[in-house]
C-alpha cells in the first residue's frame, strides 16, 4: 500500500477565473511536506456546490487528508458547508458553541451579529467545528472513512493560524513516512538538457534521493528530495555533492543562494573590490550585485553609460573606436571594464554592452548580441561575445548573470570554461 | 445545456509539493475569459503519468477545452506525452517535422542535439504538433470527443506565445458566451484605502462594469470588468475615465503601461533628457527607466555611487557634507541630482540615497529612510524624505518608483502633490 497522501482544494470564482492568484495551495503543500505528508493533487474550483462536493468525493479516495480553503463566509456565494454535507451524506445542524463564538466576536467589536452570519454556525452533523481566533468563519473537520476532510477559511490571516493549530498535528499523525527533506542545487551558464545528461542516472525515477531539474531565467536547478532522519540528511548531502561535482563549475550555491552572493563571497575571500560599467543593462547588474546583503564590503558602484556620449565623456571610450567598431563591440567592452576599475579604484570590474531589442539589430549583430568585459588588476582584461535568446527584459537579465558568471570563473581561475549562448570567435 | 467551459492542468512535482508557485493556471484562465470561455477547474498534479492521464480523462468530461502546461521537456520526469497517449488510448510515434525543428533549433545555436531531446519529437498518433519558436519542446493538440486537449511547455516564455497562437483562437471558436472585457487603471503614490474611498460607489457589487482594486509593489490598480460587444467597450471606457479623474494625479496609465513609460512620454513631449545618481538602489532606477522601449531618446545614463568614496570622487559630494549630514541626507541627495545633470549634460536628473536595510538604521534614520532628489534646469533642485515599509528589495523598488513619480509630478507642474510614505518636515 502506498503511504498516506494529502490533497488541497482552493475554492473561489476569482481563483478559478484567474482574477486572483491562489497562493494557499503551495503554502499548505509545503507545510504538509515538512511533516512528511506529500500532496498528490491541488484542485481549484468555483463557488459551485456540485463542483466542491465532487472534489471532496474524488479526492478523499486519493488522499488521507483533504484540506480545503474558502467558501466559509456568510454570503450566498459561500457553499463549502453545504458541499461538505452533501459529499459525506450528512445534514447541516446549528452548532451552539460556534453560534456563541460568532455572537461574541461581534459583541467584542460593539456590533450586533447580522442574520447572514448565522449560516456560519452550521456544520454537518458528524463534523467538528474549529475555532477561528481571527474572524467569524469557523473551520470544519470531518472523519471520512480512513481519512479526514478539513475546511479552512480563505483569508490568509485566518487560515494560516488555524492550519498550524488544527491541521499540521493531524498531518504529522497521519504521515507514516518520515519527514521529507529537500535540497536545491543552483547552476548558471550551461543548458538544461546537457546538465540533465551529466546526472542522467541520478534522475532515474526510482532513485533515492529523487532528483529533478528546473530551468528559469536564473539558470538550472536540481531539486533533491528524500525522507528520513539523520541518515536521510547524509544521503541528501552525498547526492548534492555528486551533482555539484558533475555540474562544476556551473554550480554556484544551494537553497536561497544567488549568483551575486556566490561572487560576493569569492570577492571577500580574495580581498577584492568590484565596479561596473553598464550600457544596455543600465543598472541591472549593479542592482543584482547589491541584492546580496553585505555588498558594501566589495562593491563600490559604477556607471550607467547608456548613451555613446557618456561612454566617451565618463569612461573615455575613444570616439574613433565607437565609430569604427560600434558601441556593441569587444573593443568597447574591454575599455569600459578597464576604465571602470581604474576610475573607481577597484581591483575588478565588469562591463556590458549589447542589443537587448526589440530594435537595433543588424545582420552582423542581431538582437541578443551582447559583449561582456571582465577586468582584474592581476590578469588584465578579457571579453566574451554572446547571442542571447529572449525578449528585451530576458536578454538584459541573462547578460547581467553571464557577467557575474564570467567574473566567478575568473576568480576560480577557470577563465576558459565555455558559457551558454557564447559565440566563440 | 450549459455553455462550454475550459479546465487547466498544471504539471510538476515542484508545483504540487508547494516548492514553486503555479502562475500558469491564473494566467491561462484570465486569457480564456477574455474570449468568453470560463474555466471550471484548475488541477495541479505531480510528474506522475497515472495522475496526469486521470486528470485528462476526468476533465475532458467537464470541459470542452483542457489546457495543460509542463512535462514536455527532454528528461525522464517529463511524462505528459505518454499520459496524453494513455488517456486517449493512443500510441506514441515520432513526428518527422518536430524532430527536424528540434535539430534545427540546436543547429542554429551551433550545438548538436543531445539524444534525450529526441523524446520531444514524439506525439500520440492522432495528435498534432504545435511549433515552439522559443525552445525545444513542441506542444500537442488532440481532438477528444466534442472537445480538445492541448499540452503546452512549462517555461512561460515558451508557453505564452504558443497559447496566444494556438489556444486562444480555438477557445474563441468554442465560446458561446459574449466576450469578457477588462481594463486596468494603474496608479502610484497614494494608499489603497484612500483610493478605494474615492471610488466607493463604483465598487458596489452589483455595478456593471464591476470594479476591484489590487495593491502591489508597483502601486494600486483598479480592475474593471464587463461582458458584451461594442456597447460594453463604451461602458468600460466611461467607467475608466471616471476612475482616472478621481485618482488623478496618481494615475499613470492603463493595461501594460508602466510608470517608466509614462515618465518617458512626458520627457519626449517636453524635449527633455534624464540622468540618474543612485546609491542604495545601485542601478534599479536606471534599469526601470530603460525597461521602457525607446528610452534612448531621453535617457543618457548615470552613476551608481554606492560607496561614499564614489559619491565624492565621481559626483563631487564634499567630504564635510558626508561627515556632517551623512550619506543618507537631503543635502547629499540634492548635490547628487544637480551634479548628475551637470556632468552628464542632461536637462533633468534623479538621485536616490537611503537605508534599504536590514542593517544600517539609526534612531533618527531608521531602515526605510530614503531621500530622493529631483533636478531640472528650469526649476532647480528639490528633495523629498520618505520612510518606506518593506524588506530590502521592496524598499529599493519603491524608492525607484517614488523617484519616477516625483519627476512626473514636476513635469506636470504638480510638485506640491503629497506622496505615500513621505515624511513632511
Amino acid at each position: 500500500m502506498s503511504p498516506p497522501r494529502a490533497a488541497v482544494v482552493s475554492i473561489g470564482d476569482e481563483l478559478v477565473l484567474g482574477q486572483t492568484l491562489d497562493r494557499h495551495g503551495a503554502w499548505i503543500s509545503d507545510r504538509l511536506l515538512s511533516v512528511g505528508l506529500e500532496t498528490v493533487e491541488h484542485r481549484t474550483v468555483a463557488d459551485d456546490g456540485h463542483a466542491i462536493a465532487a472534489a471532496f468525493r474524488e479526492l478523499r479516495d486519493r488522499a488521507a487528508l483533504v484540506v480545503a480553503t474558502g467558501g466559509l463566509g456568510p454570503t450566498k456565494d459561500d457553499l463549502t458547508r453545504e458541499a461538505l454535507a452533501a459529499a459525506t451524506g450528512d445534514r447541516l445542524v446549528e452548532d451552539a458553541a460556534a453560534r456563541q463564538a460568532i455572537e461574541a466576536w461581534f459583541a467584542s467589536r460593539g456590533r450586533t451579529m447580522p442574520a447572514s452570519n448565522l449560516s456560519q454556525a452550521r456544520r454537518p452533523f458528524l463534523a467538528s467545528v474549529l475555532a477561528n481566533g481571527h474572524g467569524t468563519a469557523p473551520g470544519l473537520r470531518v472523519r471520512c472513512g480512513d481519512g479526514w476532510i478539513v475546511c479552512l477559511p480563505g483569508p490568509p490571516r485566518e487560515m494560516q493560524p488555524m492550519f498550524e493549530r488544527e491541521v499540521l498535528p493531524l498531518a504529522a499523525e497521519l504521515a507514516t513516512a518520515a519527514p521529507v527533506r529537500t535540497l536545491v542545487v543552483h547552476s548558471f551558464g550551461e543548458g538544461e538538457s546537457r546538465l540533465a545528461e551529466r546526472i542522467a542516472e541520478l534522475m532515474d525515477r526510482d532513485r533515492d534521493p529523487s532528483v529533478g531539474t528546473t530551468a528559469s531565467a536564473g539558470g538550472v536547478s536540481a531539486r533533491l528530495r528524500t525522507r528520513g532522519g539523520a541518515e536521510a540528511v547524509d544521503r541528501l548531502e552525498r547526492a548534492a555533492r555528486e551533482i555539484e561535482s558533475r555540474w562544476a563549475p556551473y554550480v554556484f550555491g544551494r537553497g536561497e543562494a544567488t549568483l551575486a552572493m556566490a561572487v560576493g563571497e569569492l570577492l571577500v575571500e580574495q580581498g577584492l573590490t568590484l565596479s561596473v560599467a553598464e550600457s544596455c543593462t543600465a543598472g541591472m547588474l549593479g542592482e543584482m550585485i547589491v541584492s546580496a546583503s553585505g555588498a558594501s564590503r566589495y562593491f563600490a558602484g559604477g556607471w550607467q553609460v547608456y548613451s555613446n556620449e557618456l561612454k566617451h565623456a565618463l569612461l573615455g571610450v575613444p570616439q574613433e573606436m565607437l565609430a569604427e567598431h560600434g558601441a556593441v563591440s569587444a573593443a568597447v567592452a574591454e575599455v569600459l571594464a578597464r576604465e571602470a576599475a581604474t576610475r573607481s579604484g577597484t581591483t575588478c570590474a565588469l562591463s556590458i554592452t549589447g542589443i537587448a531589442g526589440p530594435g537595433g539589430g543588424t545582420p552582423t549583430k542581431p538582437v541578443g548580441t551582447v559583449f561582456v568585459g571582465c577586468f582584474d588588476r592581476r590578469r588584465g582584461g578579457s571579453t566574451r561575445r554572446f547571442l542571447i535568446p529572449g525578449d528585451r527584459e530576458v536578454v538584459r537579465d541573462r547578460s547581467a548573470r553571464l557577467a557575474l558568471m564570467m567574473l566567478r570563473l575568473r576568480l576560480m581561475d577557470l577563465d576558459e570554461t565555455p558559457l551558454l549562448w557564447e559565440v566563440r570567435p
